[in-house]
């Protein structure tokens, strides 16, 4: 069995690209870092690689890291500017004995010593999302945040081994040097070939006050389906966080298990996801959490479409 | 019931000081900062705050979190160069409503914005230290890493609120922007009031595979004294890490519950920690792992002394 999961719409042509190399027995390695970087040269998603939105400084800061689920190496890279795949700097980062996670200034220059491809990663689409929001927020009572969304992947390969990743350049509008919870094990993800692995996007300071992703590892552990994984660990996390913090950040988590068995669970409107398996040709869904219970339903052509269409409609500064 | 615990025998003095707030009410997150400046503030403790061992470029980057197991706010700064208090950095984050962890350059600006106190970390002695390790690796194969001593505490005060803290210079010789466990939650700390908390020291890099401070707050959770817990999570990581990359990092973890219960255990020998609660006078112990289970004996007059006599003993350069 081989399979891939990941969060996001975004993520399709990557994991059908990732797949490709999984069919012919590639390995869960090279077919997820082919997957992310996929997401992370498209210019048109905002939240990942290259097109990025900016922090408050107008620079592109990027997160992504690596795990492999046999050794248990990870690599990571946070808040990290100006080279092309961070996903890439991270998987060569968990081959290191000692210093796997580097942020800043650090992990620039590792990646220009190990010479990865430099690369200005802001778009003159995103310096106009930058420029128009500035405005708003001196016109009106915006949110200063929003979106979001991390590219986050599962990928199991055809002889048994597991590996998770995730990439994003976190909220728009961040603080100087702000991580999420992308970088972060146990949080924004964690995968064990002995049981499965998960990933999360959504709200990173939040996600990362439960260590959600291992949370859903660990009860895959226990031989509880991937689904029910995800729907109780996040149900049971959103609870606390209401509980205690009177809300809770956006929170959706994707994962499978060691035999290809998938799960997703939000507690938002409208996530989609992206999954193929050896039994499964890749295919989008949107997820509605309906009391706890999360029904997901394949996108529609229409849906789909739209999708693209909005992302690369004309932007024009205000 | 109030209690502090904490990681080596360093924390003795900030330990004392702490509870000296916890017995007339304090709270526990204005005993676990008190504590911990004590140990940043010390400066010959050489893997802390002031006098911290620099990184290969002889800078001191300092990483530190606070957790309040109340809200589960979480502030942390990593690579974090020229500040004199790191832990109070981290602690004024958690209250931010997101960006609460900050790296590197950003978390150095957020820090001169809020006024926190500018300092050169780099003690002389430090400076030696680097030299004398420089001419060591020229001459003979050392092992570029060792001594990796954060100072990790967990916190209960008499209204039951808990808190958990950190602070590291990380690993001597590390790379620029290397950040160990020390702020990553549910590896290096995790702590909520409804259980109890745990926090990390040893070989980040392998800590952070396992979220092993979570995984003994969750055990404390399911109603397992936090003595159990610590040995058994301690030894299940350690043996999945050996199993799997044949070695296992060094990692020493400590616990409280939220009945001022603690526990503690290593899978090195030596490790030293201290402790105090209501019913307890502040005491350093070691601890001894024999097979799996974790004996403490108060440390011996003869060690105390011996302990801070090398500790300032004068050091030359080679």
């Amino acid at each position: 069995m081989w399979g891939m999961i990941a969060t996001w719409r975004m993520a399709l042509e990557g994991i059908e690209k990732g797949c490709n190399l999984l069919k012919e027995g590639g390995n869960a390695g090279d077919a997820i870092e082919t997957a992310v970087r996929e997401v992370e040269d498209f210019p048109f998603y905002k939240s990942v690689g290259y097109g990025g939105l900016p922090n408050e400084e107008m620079e592109v800061e990027l997160d992504a890291a690596f795990m492999d689920g046999d050794t248990l190496d990870i690599g990571a890279v946070a808040a990290i500017k100006d080279f092309a795949n961070p996903v890439s700097i991270a998987r060569r980062l968990s081959k290191e004995p000692v210093n796997n996670l580097l942020v800043g200034e650090g992990a620039e220059k590792f990646a220009h010593k190990e010479g990865f491809e430099r690369k200005n990663m802001l778009t003159d689409r995103a310096m106009i999302h930058y420029k128009n929001r500035v405005k708003e927020m001196t016109q009106t009572e915006l949110k200063p945040y929003s979106g979001h969304d991390t590219v986050g992947m599962v990928c199991l390969d055809t002889a048994g081994k597991m590996t998770a990743a995730t990439s994003t350049s976190g909220l728009f509008m961040k603080k100087k040097g702000r991580v999420g919870d992308s970088p972060v094990s146990g949080s924004g993800f964690y995968v064990d070939s002995k049981a499965g692995g998960a990933t999360a996007t959504g709200l990173g300071e939040d996600v990362m006050k439960g260590c959600v992703s291992y949370e859903i590892v660990r009860l895959m552990k226990e031989g509880i389906h991937p689904q029910e994984a995800c729907e109780r660990a996040v149900a049971m996390f959103d609870q606390e966080l209401k509980e205690r913090r009177g809300k809770a950040g956006d929170m959706s988590l994707v994962a499978m298990n060691n035999k290809g068995e998938w799960g997703v669970a939000t507690n938002i409107e409208g996530f989609s996801f992206a999954v193929a398996t050896e039994n499964e040709a890749p295919m989008v869904y949107l997820t509605k959490n309906v009391n706890g219970k999360c029904i997901h339903e394949p996108a529609s052509q229409e849906w789909m479409e739209n999708y693209m269409k909005t992302r690369t409609a004309p932007l024009k500064e205000l």
